[in-house]
């Protein structure tokens, strides 16, 4: 037995301390839910504890994540319909029938026993890469939605799109000096899986000046530079639509990029998770990169593409469950069975989440007695949000110094400030980025909580955030109203 | 742009090929779905689509893994009637109450809109850690199980144990040298993740002559021996319950094992996610490493303990919903910020999975509407578990040259089996090892899916295999008649 050493409580060092974890981890930054979001939780607990006292606002709203359901955006009734009867299969015994069809409608009483009879068992792991039948009617959806096939062998689904991009992250980075192409401004899921797994971001710069656009010119000088440091770049990286910046890629773009890819030997990860968040889609509609690969005939047959997509976007905006696949095209039979094996590792992903991809990719029909229904409510929600996106633009443009593209998809505004030297200057004496110093200020003025552009990646001395534009319609006008209050002030102060 | 260079199809090397993938996953093994699971499928669909020609069995019986609800073990009927509620809010509305009421208890509708209220919405993306009110609810579980204070925010919600135990594992491993000592056997989840992780495996051996008891003098031993190759231990790995072996560890032997750890300068990884599943709870009760740490008193409050549970195992075996939780005691508070940053990057656990957490440590009270449902459902569980492991190990020992230690706890048996020579060379000669061989011939022969003890780690020239006494216990005489009927037959062809 040692003998106990005596010492001020707390103040031994642990055997685990802050400076000798995996470095890795250390260096992972997160700001989507960083120092802001942490910030927004404590004025949270705080109001919920004492009330307003001393705020000038009523509640926090959470612009920081893609997170429609946390404000207010109901859930598509019949995938809950389904849902709810799958948890309690008692409901669908014989003497329940009466009361059960009382509840639900007969559509999402045959969903869900045939879901049942197709899974089994709900509270069983599944096949590690997902449910079968599942898969095939995720690869017939694909297959509908591009016209080309679709292998559910080659579909492994997952808890989120975040998962697989994870996994197919870690599989690439054999070594730390393996680099992988990154848009900036971009999500920052990926800076944080590359510090984690210790590879090396390539950023490509997008063009804010044409709406975010995507320039060949840029990605050649970016993986140039990269190479020239000796870096071994292996893949790149496209989000379409984009995250935090919206803009969907038109289909020669799309070409250009895959050819570019083909040249440079590169293996290209499409993260698609924003879909189904189209705003224009006469002008700009969305192409898989599956589908673009495969219209460019079979010169490109050996062409490595991984898919990734998401039930937490969309109309459906179900993160909670976490739910998504992603589709291998090209990828080596043999690497497929790796990612399989760490799918293994990981048991399964959870079993609601895949039952919810089943009901994103097989919605009600026409002619189903819930048909009418899902469609009123994903055209509400659709069209809901393609005006609070635009209204939202507007109100950025209107504020002094601030320019905002327009969101084409997905979730979020990027717009950028042109902030005062003396706001920068203040932000430096408080050890804050400008960016971050006005999110704060705005979070503590409105309760709206946003993301500083620092945390997405921008150019050098320019400044920007991102929201959302989730909170709900019949309170939109009071949060921009906030916003441009907030705005206004925070000029009148700082105003060189 | 390039020629296109002729050449048959498959032929060209690709991009990313099982030779330069990241060679950590490569180097993952995971037997509980290897080999023989993939060809346990293989039959199933073999079955589905042509019926038993050529079986001499009806259908694949899955003891490689404990998925009790894949074998029929119906899910509690509280625990599911309030996850059907929670999925469905509108049955909560005033115009839904009698027909709700005529299907659901009222204190499942009452559980499922408290939960409801506190979560907000469960289509969201919840806090990173998991929803406060559920931890609150685990930290007085812990309290009542332990007799000592617990703190919700030392407690992070995950989907299952593992993904708490990958992420304390990547935590720990700061380079390639660290060393973790974990038993053997043991179950994969371990290797694996040091493996992916690239960390250093420090085995110490369970002593099967005891009931796979623990020795500190194994574990003394052990660890010197890393030492003196220059491994940097930093962690020892306890599973209580065992798994594969099914030891429950005396409160004596905890103690020893914290005093070692102490003195070691160890952080203790405790997964007890069998907790519930402890047969001879008189003489060999649970103990949570957590209460033995602080009976020992002030001596100890600087320990580093992290302690894993899971909705997977115990009498409920909810699995598919992916839920667990880890509890941080004595761990630096820069370190839980670190863990907390990693929980951010993977947005959240599912919501579903938290809701089951909140269920198993919040069941109905006596008095409640559905106690006696969920006392009898648990009953019935509990002591059918233990029947069907005492008699799948009479089995066992009743079958030539098997011998097998009683599961004190957990849902596995781990029979040793002395292989005649015979079999030995045949399995050499098919390229297998003879506890691989063995299990795929009882496979062909019965269709029961068990895992080789090389999987788990076993003392060289000894052979176990892994199976779950889960299949249901109306089928069990028969189960057990398949497998001894087989042992037979596999001793009349090798026996020397």
């Amino acid at each position: 037995m040692s003998t106990v050493t005596p010492k001020v409580e707390g103040k031994k060092r642990k055997l685990l301390h802050h400076d000798n974890i995996n470095p890795h981890v250390r260096r992972v930054k997160y700001a989507v839910r960083g120092a802001l979001a942490i910030r927004a939780e404590d004025l949270k607990t705080a109001i919920a504890k004492h009330g307003r006292n001393g705020f000038t606002f009523k509640k926090v709203v959470n612009c920081n994540i893609g997170n429609p359901q946390q404000l207010e955006q109901k859930p598509i009734t019949f995938f809950r319909q389904v849902a709810s009867l799958i948890d309690y299969p008692d409901l669908l015994l014989p003497e329940n029938q009466s009361k059960v069809e009382a509840l639900y409608p007969p559509d999402a009483i045959e969903r869900a026993r045939r879901l049942l009879k197709q899974i089994g068992a709900i509270g069983a792991y599944s096949h590690s890469q997902g449910i079968e039948s599942i898969r095939k009617d995720v690869a017939e959806f694909i297959e509908e939605r591009d016209g080309y096939p679709a292998d559910p062998n080659l579909i492994f689904l997952t808890q989120g799109a975040s998962q697989g991009i994870q996994n197919v992250l870690q599989l690439i980075i054999s070594h730390s000096n393996v680099g992988v192409m990154i848009p900036i401004p971009q999500y920052p899921l990926y800076t944080a899986t590359l510090a984690l797994y210790n590879g090396k971001p390539v950023p490509y710069y997008l063009n804010e000046e044409q709406d975010w656009g995507l320039d060949i010119a840029e990605l050649t000088s970016s993986l140039a530079q990269a190479r020239s440091k000796g870096v071994e770049v292996r893949a790149l990286v496209i989000l379409n639509p984009g995250n935090p910046t919206g803009q969907c890629l038109s289909e020669q773009n799309m070409k250009e990029i895959i050819e570019f890819c083909s040249q440079e030997k590169l293996i290209l990860l499409a993260d698609e998770v924003y879909q189904a968040n189209v705003y224009y889609p006469s002008q700009r509609p969305f192409h898989s990169f599956k589908k673009i690969l495969k219209s460019m005939g079979p010169k490109y047959n050996d062409f490595e593409l991984f898919s990734f997509h998401s039930i937490s976007k969309g109309l459906i905006g179900e993160c909670g469950r976490r739910g998504g696949y992603f589709e291998c095209t090209g990828i080596d039979p043999k690497v497929v069975d790796e990612l399989y094996k760490i799918a293994s590792v990981n048991l399964c992903p959870n079993v609601h989440g895949q039952v919810m991809v089943d009901l994103m990719v097989k919605p009600p029909k026409s002619g189903d007695p819930s048909y009418e229904l899902y469609e009123k409510e994903c055209k509400n929600i659709y069209e809901s949000l393609k005006r609070r996106s635009a209204k939202l633009c507007d109100v950025f443009n209107s504020m002094e110094g601030v320019t905002c593209n327009p969101a084409q998809g997905a979730m979020y505004l990027f717009p950028q400030i042109k902030l005062p030297q003396k706001a920068i200057e203040a932000a430096k004496s408080s050890g804050q980025k400008p960016d971050e110093f006005y999110c704060l200020a705005m979070l503590d003025a409105t309760g709206v909580c946003v993301v500083p552009g620092s945390g997405f990646g921008q150019k050098d001395n320019t400044w920007h955030f991102r929201s959302t534009f989730l909170p709900p319609e019949e309170l939109f006008d009071e949060f921009c109203g906030l916003l441009t209050k907030f705005h206004k002030e925070f000029m009148d102060k700082y105003r060189d």
